[in-house]
């Protein structure tokens, strides 16, 4: 696979990057941000991966403008690689609307037609892309994912179906049982059909229940957040998990919406959190 | 004057606000950001503010979203405050180009018609934006000043032209000299008109020379700047302050870029200088 570097910035010691690639998974061009910090400079070094899930509308650049995660990033010596959200390009299908189709990835294997061809982002971001940065940068394989509201629901359902694949896992703000929001049900009739039983092998809420690994769940969410009840209702996940015994650190943050002021305000905590786990 | 409040958003324990009011000294109405750290919350505290003066093109916004000051901002409990960059509204004369009329107010008070009437950036910036913060927030007259390209020009400038105005002051990628370079002088012609001796008011190099008050200049510029040799030019004021005897701490950054990636990189060690100043 060729990488093609498009951006290369300094920043925090180290080079924000952005690449371009042919995705055989998806069947078309992605793009994707890595943040290599400045201990990725050291002969022989390799360095873990933290892999970043944005949410709706958002591509690569969000988070790496945003967020100021490179800073922690830097501190703890963690490579960040942040994907687009859905396949792209003008053979790839799209819908009216912000919450279907480019931008609105889900983070899931589409079934349905015309949605199954391109948006296959699950196996993109568990299979193809880490397989990509293992080969082209100095990292190896310990993985954590982290992501922000539909990036927040494919980090939990991402850890929970791949056992072994990630070290750690957290999430701002997830839409943590889209089977029961208006975000998920749009987006799941649309890429896997109407039969609900199939929803549950993307439903975080679903997914605890038989979850092989008991990795623990760390959780933010803004309590000011506009989506909080009709969107993301973090109280089916605490459920959820105190049914299934599924360990979940969920912490309501008073006064805090669904934007990046909320998340940047406790990146530093979720990173530290990563750190520790991928170097323990 | 009336304040209103158009957004309030819980970050880093404070709140990340933008405020509209109508400007006496722009004959328009502006909006500027200010960032509340958690030490405002105290009964009876007063806070010392830093004004932040953005770029080229830049509004109120682009500081409070990509910078990532508010993290320092709570730590040092200094309340930051980031204006627009020129007058708006329909009434405002305009020109073709992002490096003249709205969005380039280059801090300067316009002498030369149509601009006169409403480009009066450092009056507002030095004048009627502090008094307007200082009597609706609980803050008090510890001032410190910084920015970024453009606003490093306004920094610089403003420190100089106003001895005792500020506590500290420093710049990112600053046009150190205006009249040298081409955006300065477009915006210096259009702005001023024709007769380059009253430039040198407007100009950081010619205003060392004759500074009543020997403040400190901190200023980083990243070494990989793509304008670094055509508009920047640090070493014209590292000669200016030599000359002149003015104490200047110039940073030369190898890499570094004209980006926010370059400016939140080094915005913490700004942040610190500016607190002690403030606090001292």
């Amino acid at each position: 696979m060729t990488l093609e570097r498009i951006e290369h910035r300094a920043c925090f010691g180290g080079w924000q990057d952005v690449y371009e690639h042919a995705s055989d998974t998806l069947g078309c061009t992605m793009r994707f941000a890595v943040y290599l910090p400045p201990q990725a400079a050291t002969p022989g070094a390799t360095l873990p991966v933290l892999y970043w899930l944005s949410g709706l509308t958002c591509t690569e650049q969000n988070f790496i403008t945003k967020a100021g995660a490179q800073r922690y990033a830097a501190e703890h010596g963690v490579v960040v690689v942040a994907p687009d959200t859905s396949p792209r390009g003008d053979e790839v299908p799209d819908a009216d609307g912000y919450d279907l189709g480019k931008g609105a990835g889900f983070y899931l294997n589409a079934t349905q037609a015309p949605w199954s061809t391109h948006y296959r982002m699950h196996d993109y971001v568990v299979d193809e892309l880490p397989a990509l940065v293992e080969s082209a940068f100095a990292v190896d394989d310990r993985r954590a994912i982290s992501g922000h509201s539909m990036g927040g629901h494919g980090a939990l359902v991402l850890a929970l179906r791949n056992p072994g694949r990630y070290r750690s896992v957290s999430a701002f703000a997830p839409i943590v049982a889209p089977s029961q929001v208006p975000w998920g049900e749009k987006a799941f009739t649309a890429y896997l059909g109407d039969d609900r039983e199939a929803w549950r092998a993307w439903d975080a809420c679903a997914l605890v229940a038989g979850a092989a690994e008991r990795l623990p769940l760390l959780v933010d969410q803004g309590e000011g957040d506009e989506f909080v009840d009709s969107q993301l209702r973090p109280g089916l996940l605490q459920a959820a998990c105190a049914e299934a015994g599924h360990p979940l650190t969920l912490r309501l943050q008073p006064g805090y919406d669904h934007s990046y002021y909320f998340m940047a305000s406790f990146l530093g905590e979720h990173m530290a959190h990563h750190a520790r786990a991928l170097q323990a």
